[in-house]
């Protein structure tokens, strides 16, 4: 298999328009609302969405223009594989984030801790459920004793290639 | 945006040979191993994951043909919206397990609970944070109460077309 293609599902609106200044997680995202605007074609796959308070939602991280095997990531000063890390600069640039969701009006879904930027394309959405039974187990590598600056770290722009950002291709 | 195009990034290694009888959820899968071999072109961006003890695989789910907005789960017996439920016949049939990490070795990662069909192609890889800060507050809706079955409940031949297996497609 040498391509896989999809195809968007919707768009994401946030309150976040350009790449600088985004919470690098959904967790430091607390009270970001943003909606998510599924394609008419595809609004009745939202049925039973309503009784889940919390769901997955992939996109695509669409201002990625290259990807990178090592990066130095928001939350560290030395280089980190890609793969160990959530920065956008990977070889298939898919997000992935946990959203509170708050209610759903037709094909407009109004949800709480959005981290992405405006007008990202979204991929698929899915009910989110417990991952791991026993959280005691969970090790973080690297990111131990980091995760709690998601709460305040902001992103800069280390991963954008300046020249596509300037040309407005938010 | 009207194409996504993504190319595979490794394989997926499973004891599941087909789409039957395959746990439908990774909690369902304990003590299943498996290996996640990345292409050798891609095995810089796995340093430092080697610390984290659960990581998020995304995968492509090659198998499924078509798509359905309306499915009966495999734990209902009733219609429910494509995107409250995991089941693969989505509009972008993208796969997400968490998995344990075992070890890593060069380019191939061991790990269990995997839930995967063996050559599935691989998609990313992320390492595995809490997701939601409280646990308490999460509301699973259709799923209230039967989430315990993901333990037992294996897979049946439902979301196949019957030809595309026969041909040998896995």
């Amino acid at each position: 298999m040498d391509e896989i293609i999809y195809k968007p599902i919707g768009i994401i609106h946030s309150p976040f328009k350009t790449p600088e200044n985004v919470p690098i997680q959904h967790t430091g995202a607390k009270g970001e609302i943003g909606t998510i605007e599924i394609y008419p074609e595809f609004a009745e796959g939202l049925a039973d969405l309503h009784g889940f308070s919390h769901i997955i939602v992939l996109f695509h991280m669409h201002l990625v223009e290259y990807h990178k095997l090592k990066v130095i990531p928001f939350l560290d000063t030395v280089e980190r594989g890609i793969f160990s890390t959530r920065a956008p600069v990977r070889p298939n640039p898919i997000g992935l984030t946990v959203v509170k969701l708050i209610k759903i009006e037709g094909n407009l879904i109004t949800v709480e801790n959005i981290d992405m930027i405006d007008k990202t394309p979204l991929l698929d959405i899915k009910p989110c459920l417990p991952m791991i039974d026993d959280l005691q187990d969970i090790k973080l590598g690297w990111l131990t004793g980091k995760i709690e600056q998601f709460a305040i770290a902001r992103s800069d722009s280390r991963f954008m290639k300046k020249s596509s950002y300037k040309n407005g291709k938010t």
